[in-house]
């Protein structure tokens, strides 16, 4: 899931070019800058020696006050090993340092928080969590990113443990929070009830598996998967121990088959796959369906196609009505988590998250606008709240 | 060696306390900013998807290119566990923390350089190499900070052999490399030679360990070295390797003993040690002697006293003349060892650094003016410049 695509229509009124992508990168994205006066001698006595050592002392007698007197605590690491990078798949941690940089410009500029890109050379597990646990005191939460499936999973799940602070796999449950706040204002525009919708996901790598996992959380009792040999269901050949795991808990009527079987007489079609649905299958599904194709830069199906056989459609692009993003959910998430000092991101703080985002949209819904705008300023405010909310309940 | 001590006189006009030492560390000393626009659609397709994924290409394509796409080939890493911080001790990575914020806040003010701050929660030398090679695409050079000696040296060995980009421990380089110009702005007044001087350097630490060498390498042949048991001499017992090492080749006239025997007729007394000098011993060394009472908070002769018996005195301290300070060197000798592109930071740039500082100073040279002020705007220029050059050649 990605964030906006720039074209000839929508905000992003140019067609990018290169040169000026690449130009705009010079340097990198992120600067440091003191927070405090370096003027003088005696701001060098403050923020240096000899004043520091007091801050230290102070910290060496309670730990707990690196929440005061540092950054770290309320620090999001932004870790990468480079092996699903966009849609570029595994190129390695150098040339996901960009992304990295871009996730950290938006945690401050949506979120209000510092945040630092850390990349890995090991696609290690064991590795990955062995470095951070190592690195732990010099930040306060671990957004994970670009990590390829299943390995993400049992990373996020092994540094959950691990880890005394939050962390979270943003491909995972960035897009499904936004997904599931989206389906909301779907429900919302049709007057219709999420929870006995019939919900086809495609894709079972980071995102998809995450949205399976959130629909259920959220009440949906038909939910079925498919990877790119088709449906997952009990005691399909060639499933990872996730797919197997997912297989047990969805597809209730348990289908077998491919995304012919799976679509016929679906309300929901979410595309997490880069995929081509062919437009027959959009005829099959029940009366009034919603078509999310989110495959980027390339939906599913074209957005205008699928208008043809469903009143709401949602893409992950800029230049198309309901753009699926996930800023608008990591960076209230984070913040909220942050700001309540919680130690884990639950599934009720994604499930208030997903509300949060639903909550800004609702008073100015419609079938092209079924969540807010990434520049609404409501949004991350918003979801900060309900999240450190549901991280005290 | 730390950088200014705010006292009554001086710069640092006011006593500092408490209150307003950990009010200004509220929320840590550093804030991370984007440098790109972020402020519409059209912002977030340059900076972040889809078109971040052309300079993920560029770079998968050419990992060089990471130096102009991104911010880590310019990053210092400011590295501690928090085994040797300021005077306290090891007193751990959290409570290392602010000292660490507050070097890079100094590598921003004086150097133009981003840095970030990692402490770790190790003080083993394998597993802290083993973390920051896993991390080298990260960052573009490595400042270790307060870790403790004897195992300082083996770590930076460890890491210069193991990364592709320069690393300095600033606890020892940073102010070996002010001690040496140091020395020179005070034979430039004495109108003396520099190679003939018997220094004598007490404390076999990091600093110690580090002004021994640059000494021998910038020609002197007289360095005699102490540390809590006395005069490190081949043979005598409870030498680290280290120590063992520095004895074999230094002390050339074998001296044995104290610290009155080493100061016997000696032109130099160099102190890194915390321990106090006694005011008789000042009496015995040579005709005209530099005394450079080095250690913080308390030198280990007050200057007024030195004073009688020397005609040119430093201290750490910014509320006496001639102060020692670390930020003289190392944000030049990053930025230099940079600007360069080098891998390495080698002895030659080490000395060009200190020639660059007395450069600075040699313009307006008094016994009380040996090197210039840390608010001087030449220096990091001066030094970063002569880094660069040396670093070609």
């Amino acid at each position: 899931m990605t964030l906006t695509r720039a074209d000839s229509s929508g905000n992003a009124d140019q067609e990018l070019c290169r040169d000026e992508i690449l130009t705009a990168h010079h340097g990198g994205k992120l600067n440091i800058t003191p927070s405090v006066p370096l003027g003088g001698a005696r701001d060098l006595s403050i923020a240096y020696s000899p004043g520091v050592a007091e801050v230290s002392r102070v910290i060496a007698a309670d730990s707990k006050l690196t929440a005061n007197y540092t950054w770290a605590d309320r620090l999001v690491a932004v870790v990468s090993d480079g092996t699903a990078v966009l849609g570029l798949g595994d190129i390695g941690p150098r040339a996901a340092l960009p992304v990295m940089e871009g996730k950290a410009a938006l945690f401050k500029t949506f979120g209000g928080l510092n945040s630092i890109p850390l990349v890995l050379d090991t696609t290690d597990v064991d590795e990955i969590v062995q470095t951070l646990v190592r690195l732990r005191p010099s930040f306060g939460a671990v957004n994970l990113e670009d990590i390829s499936a299943p390995r993400c999973f049992e990373l996020e799940r092994r540094l959950i443990e691990a880890l005394d602070c939050p962390v979270m796999h943003d491909d995972q449950h960035g897009t499904a929070i936004v997904v599931l706040a989206a389906l909301r204002g779907a429900c919302a525009v049709q007057t219709r009830r999420l929870e006995p919708l019939k919900v086809v996901i495609t894709g079972a790598g980071a995102a998809g598996v995450a949205c399976a996992e959130i629909l259920m959380a959220a009440g949906v009792a038909d939910v079925t998967v498919l990877d790119s040999k088709g449906i997952l269901v009990p005691g399909r050949a060639g499933m990872n121990p996730v797919k197997a795991d997912l297989a047990d808990r969805t597809n209730p009527r348990r289908l077998a088959g491919d995304v012919t079987e799976a679509l016929a007489g679906a309300d929901v079609f979410i595309g997490l796959s880069c995929a081509t649905l062919p437009e027959r299958l959009l005829a099959t599904m029940a009366p009034e369906p919603m078509v999310f194709a989110l495959s980027n830069p390339d939906p599913e199906v074209h957005p205008e196609v699928a208008a043809r056989y469903a009143p709401i459609v949602a893409t992950g692009r800029s230049d198309f009505p309901n753009q699926i993003n996930n800023v608008l959910a990591f960076p209230g998430v984070f913040r909220g988590a942050l700001d309540a000092g919680a130690t884990r991101i639950t599934e009720r703080m994604k499930l208030a998250a997903a509300d949060a985002i639903f909550a800004v949209a609702s008073d100015d819904l419609a079938a092209d606008r079924i969540v807010p705008s990434p520049f609404d300023p409501r949004v991350a405010a918003t979801v900060a709240s309900a999240v450190a909310q549901a991280a005290g309940e």
